[in-house]
């Protein structure tokens, strides 16, 4: 199959181009590098060195003989997106090419917007596109299982059968998500599932759940083919920043007392799940949505799985609960269904301690490349509060707002030690 | 109260600014006049011969012996709408400043990004500039009752209990929105829910029907305070323009069997809505959804209503059935909730002939005014038809989506006289 991959240049979007092409398929690979912009503005360089894209699809074609073409284009631009849709006429579209982060999206007013206003606009133009010059093209949107929130039912994937004063109806999951960055994916997957609904389209929307991991089959080629490890407060997420900051003998900072449960998966599924959804199209009309992870666990559950990892090798480790940062339930009520792909043919890797071991052994090889001052607890916080001392500053009146700030505060900290065994 | 009014110079946001003014709270009348703007872009002008916003305002203090601030702001400009809420601290923001056209935002992938952009980042800006400078302060907000589509089952007022698996939750009512416009304002939804959640906000969404009706008491005072009204195929509304068909006795064109089922209401209830939600705010944290509408119709009840309404005269009118331009059942269950205003003292104005009889009356007085070519059916087509056609010209290769397009078209036309009584 010809497929575009959206944000090829990313953590899970290089890696899924090569292993498509690894696979057989036609890739064309294609990224606006403006995640490599925002790592300047933000100060987070990447764990990994990372070779630009033509070095890495000219490496690809050494180690595998097999041909990406990389485009560099940005969503938002409209007629680029109608240009490269109408040039190649993919048979699928893989589409990563999102601001992806929780925290970034909260930094700020002006990034909130710019999140909502990238994601929401660069999908709209990719759907216009794809209707007026790839009707039958289906189209793989990475979602994200933070869409839903943390309901008090079990999470169906992507749709719910419900019945109401007697009478019944499929519906779309009702969505309660967590940041500005994962209400823009709501807003998206409304916008996909009207366009095949009314436009006739096809798409799967992958809500994943968290990924862990530092490398697959393909990247694992050549040390020019790595892929990005984040591990700041920023970009890095849950198992992948444990890791660091046990590397490094920093405290594994758990926010509030660590109950929030989500879904995790290896990045070796991720890249699998992309193309069992991509060769196993939705129908015409059809608007499929997968949950995609493989594992539930708590942040808790997480940090102690590499406490005990450590602790194999004869090493403490210092588990630290910091105030959330964030809004949300540290204890609630999780059970999320993820059956489809597996009905699709996926065969998960679960998380074992050997995986946690050999990412802290490559972390620890790539000592010197981390910044101390990004390993630790976020400094953004979801409910403004910097953004309101600054009012304080300027006005010296929001009393009441400080206070409703100060009552959400949630969980106090607290330092635990996990024994070597 | 000290209220802001944003969209202050549209359709329902004018005549809602002079209506709280009247009711004594200090209002600020805020818009971009980007209506004004598109106005000429789209050739759509007015029946209305409109004043600027300086001179209505004026004019209100010469009729009313009120004052009303009016500010020429974008809500897309973060820097200006934290400088307003900051400047007037209110205790209530009236959020009308949105693109409100379902065919505007179907014309192009231009239009569709530019309404979405436009309302989801205004919305957002504002929600910021309230966390920031006015915890405390109420939004209501203009939602649509499009929002939730056509559902099997009872359409509840924003949220749903629902039993699944054995457990229980109270859900977002689940949304299948029908046009880039209708979507815009499902993400406002999420986005405005989840800042009453996460940063303790209080916000009433007002789930509004289609308004009919020229005016309200404040309004009819002076020519010079009249508000919009239109009735081309972009921005007018089902009975305002089958009553300006009527009048230049011009076939009233429903759109396929007009079986569609919507809520409807009166101007002059807008305006009561509109204040009786401020006078009665929600909680802090609260996310509250009314439906704002006081009567189902079908879109042939409408057009029977006003066919009738002029038999009376002595006048026979033509109903014609047009070819569906927009994707949506002609034939379905619906049953909306409207409960909320009622219980907070709203006394309907429901339909009468006489209102219908009222505007096409008022209508025949600015007949001279009236461009035809505006008002028969819509040319935007919801399948993008013109958007293929181009595509077919530019690279002979689109049969399988002129197909799909084709397969999709509804009703046939055909033209039913109703005879005078």
């Amino acid at each position: 199959m010809l497929v575009c991959v959206l944000g090829a240049d990313g953590y899970l979007g290089w890696p899924t181009a090569l292993h498509l092409s690894a696979r057989g398929h036609d890739v064309v690979a294609v990224d606006s590098l403006i995640r490599r912009r925002w790592d300047r503005q933000l100060g987070t360089p990447n764990l990994v060195p990372l070779n630009n894209m033509d070095a890495r699809v000219k490496r690809w074609h050494a180690e595998s003989g097999r041909s990406i073409d990389w485009v560099k284009l940005d969503l938002c631009d409209n007629r680029a997106v109608r240009d490269l849709i109408e040039r190649y006429e993919p048979d699928a579209v893989v589409h990563f090419a999102e601001q992806r982060s929780a925290p970034f999206s909260m930094i700020s007013p002006e990034r909130a917007v710019e999140t909502q206003v990238n994601n929401v606009a660069g999908n709209l133009n990719l759907l216009f596109a794809l209707r007026d010059f790839a009707p039958d093209c289906h189209l793989v949107k990475l979602g994200t299982m933070g869409e839903y929130g943390t309901p008090n039912i079990d999470i169906e994937e992507g749709w719910l059968e419900v019945e109401h004063n007697g009478r019944r109806d499929r519906v779309l999951f009702p969505k309660l998500p967590g940041s500005m960055y994962h209400l823009s994916k709501v807003h998206d997957s409304h916008n996909i599932e009207f366009s095949c609904r009314v436009w006739g389209m096809r798409a799967t929307d992958l809500n994943q759940g968290v990924v862990y991991g530092m490398g697959t089959t393909e990247t694992d080629l050549h040390p020019q083919l790595q892929t990005r490890f984040d591990y700041d407060h920023i970009w890095g997420t849950a198992l992948n920043r444990f890791c660091v900051q046990a590397a490094i003998d920093h405290p594994i900072t758990v926010y509030g007392r660590g109950g929030q449960t989500r879904g995790f998966l290896d990045i070796r599924d991720t890249v699998r799940c992309i193309e069992l959804a991509m060769v196993n199209p939705a129908e015409r009309g059809e608007f499929r949505v997968f949950n995609q992870f493989t594992e539930q666990f708590s942040v808790q559950e997480l940090a102690e799985k590499v406490a005990h990892a450590r602790a194999e090798h004869g090493l403490s480790t210092v588990i630290e609960h910091a105030p959330n940062p964030r809004v949300e339930k540290d204890e609630h009520y999780y059970n999320a269904k993820h059956q489809h792909l597996l009905d699709l043919g996926l065969r998960p890797h679960h998380l074992q301690e050997t995986l946690i071991e050999g990412v802290i052994a490559r972390v620890e090889t790539l000592r010197r490349r981390i910044r101390p001052e990004l390993v630790g607890a976020s400094t953004v916080d979801w409910r403004g509060a910097h953004q309101r001392r600054r009012q304080v500053a300027v006005t010296g009146r929001s009393a009441l707002s400080s206070n409703g700030s100060a009552a959400l505060v949630g969980a106090a900290g607290g330092r635990r030690t996990v024994a070597a065994r």
